[in-house]
């Protein structure tokens, strides 16, 4: 399909999602139920490895070539106060991914992935969502465009994370945007404000859906007014992993947000996705379920960077391991029961 | 330390287990402090790469030379038919190992880890545990010694994993006999009874517990009296990673009852050892809770042979690259908040 260039064109590449490939899959189960185990004994490793395989249009298929992409964006709205960290840590921290020394770094290096970082006119804040819509139509195309054009073709799987402070904030609104309640219901720790600095972002929530309320029907339009360039990019490039059929493993609670203003816009959009982990940030629990995706990994991971779903290539790739590698009983001369 | 030849130096080996380096560890502790993320945001990496570097004495460590050791044998209760597959199949499992075939292969392979398979003994089952000892004196301290012997000294992790048909039931009678309780408290599907199957484990356990009440009161007795070969070897090689300062990943629900041996012999034991997963044998969580070990992965396996600990290594690296790997604040030139 040709690359959208304005917002219907991204509206229409969400109505024309491609589907996994039935015969691939139906050969990958074929498969699994021929291996060296008892049935079901690899648990999830199974579904994950028919998963996979369905997307890739391959029964027995490899993971050669994982992607991370960290989107950095400036949020008008961390001028309220609602971070433990100064706004520069974002170009900081951009610096620190460009130098390789961030925690996604070590993450995306130890499971084989290509790292990138694209950071969206860190100069340039969006605006104070309590304020104004935090982007008008042209920044959030821009944005979405952004993410699209950062995925490699030639990936086989894809990670998106994100720095930016006072993201936490965004996603949060962006999150009872999508699926209703308050702030105080999203809201959560971040980098680790303290008991004030959690009431107070739970009310900058509340005052960005008061003053966005007439938007709030619309998926892609919560996502402009409430989230931020780098939530856009995430759902640009989820939006065209999907088109690839390249699969993506989500990360934590802001990627999940804006990958959920594609699922809410169109069900089923994220069916190429899966929950690489569950973070510490209180509402992401709540939110993945109401996405009906179980995360891979629980082990209190808040960082973000795309750093919970880059540790979870590393039972991705063991699960494919397993299916791809493994005898058949016919094979290996083993009984099957 | 002299290597143990009998039952009482095994003994005098759990009575004399090295601590791990304070002093590493306090650095790693300042170490993980210091690297560019905020306090507490990497969750359970954190923990255990300070755990990790107390063990190797080494604030900054690597993982260089994991080593997997698959140990198999033949149980003689496995006559009573209490698994879903015949005991042929442990052979068959070992030439699958051999060959490459089998799941815990794939794993080893996609984690770098060095691959051993010690077959103890196929073509002479442990007795059935319900008739007498599993294991004489004898028999179990051979098969303690070939655990001791099978460690690499120069590997920085050991997982240890099994392939005995009929030795959940072994285990679950283990871990009743460690931890009370009856057969029905710790028998499970295994490999795929159905209800007709786990009603008779759990009596067979049952029966064995009556005949070995004697023994039940010292923790290498029940070990000898219930459990099996490769159970026995898991022991003697966990007991010898503590010995050489190797941490250690348990395995499943076999390699659980196994270790827990040498934790009711001596309390403190698995400090050394973490968690790899929680499977889906029933009573695997039970076990875990009762030895203040929180799993690192819960993914539903309920394979055997060191699968869930090969896949853990995968997160263990992730903590490891992160903790060694990051930057420093003051590196990275980024504001600490």
């Amino acid at each position: 399909m040709k690359n959208p260039t304005d917002l219907n064109g991204f509206r229409a590449a969400l109505l024309n999602l491609p589907a996994a490939d039935a015969a691939a899959r139906a050969k990958a189960e074929a498969r699994n139920g021929q291996l060296t185990k008892p049935p079901g004994a690899l648990g999830r490793l199974e579904d994950l490895a028919i998963w996979y395989a369905g997307w890739r249009g391959d029964a027995q298929p490899a993971i050669d070539r994982p992607q991370v992409i960290v989107f950095a964006a400036n949020h008008g709205v961390a001028a309220r106060g609602v971070s433990a960290f100064p706004a520069d840590v974002t170009a900081q921290m951009v610096a620190n991914f460009q130098a390789g020394g961030a925690a996604v770094n070590q993450l995306a290096r130890a499971f084989g992935a290509r790292m990138d970082v694209v950071a969206l006119q860190l100069e340039a804040p969006t605006a104070d969502f309590t304020v104004a819509a935090a982007m008008d139509e042209a920044a959030f195309c821009e944005a979405l465009r952004a993410g699209w054009q950062a995925v490699d073709e030639a990936s086989d799987l894809l990670i998106v994370g994100e720095m930016g402070i006072g993201n936490t904030t965004a996603a949060a609104a962006v999150a009872a945007g999508l699926f209703g309640g308050t702030g105080a219901d999203w809201a959560g720790r971040g980098t680790g404000v303290d008991a004030g600095g959690l009431a107070l972002k739970a009310a900058v929530v509340d005052e960005g859906l008061a003053l966005h309320r007439a938007e709030l029907g619309d998926a892609l339009s919560v996502l402009r007014c409430l989230g931020g360039r780098e939530l856009a990019a995430m759902a640009g490039a989820i939006l065209r992993a999907r088109v690839l059929r390249i699969p993506v493993i989500l990360d934590g609670f802001i990627c999940t947000a804006a990958a959920a203003a594609l699922e809410k816009a169109r069900p089923g959009a994220l069916d190429h996705c899966v929950a690489g982990h569950v973070s510490a940030e209180t509402a992401h629990g709540r939110m993945l379920a109401a996405l009906g995706k179980a995360p891979l990994l629980s082990l209190g991971l808040r960082l973000g960077e795309g750093s919970g779903g880059t540790l979870a290539i590393g039972v991705l790739k063991g699960a494919i391991a397993c299916h791809s590698g493994m005898a058949t009983f016919a094979e290996a001369g083993v009984s099957d029961g």
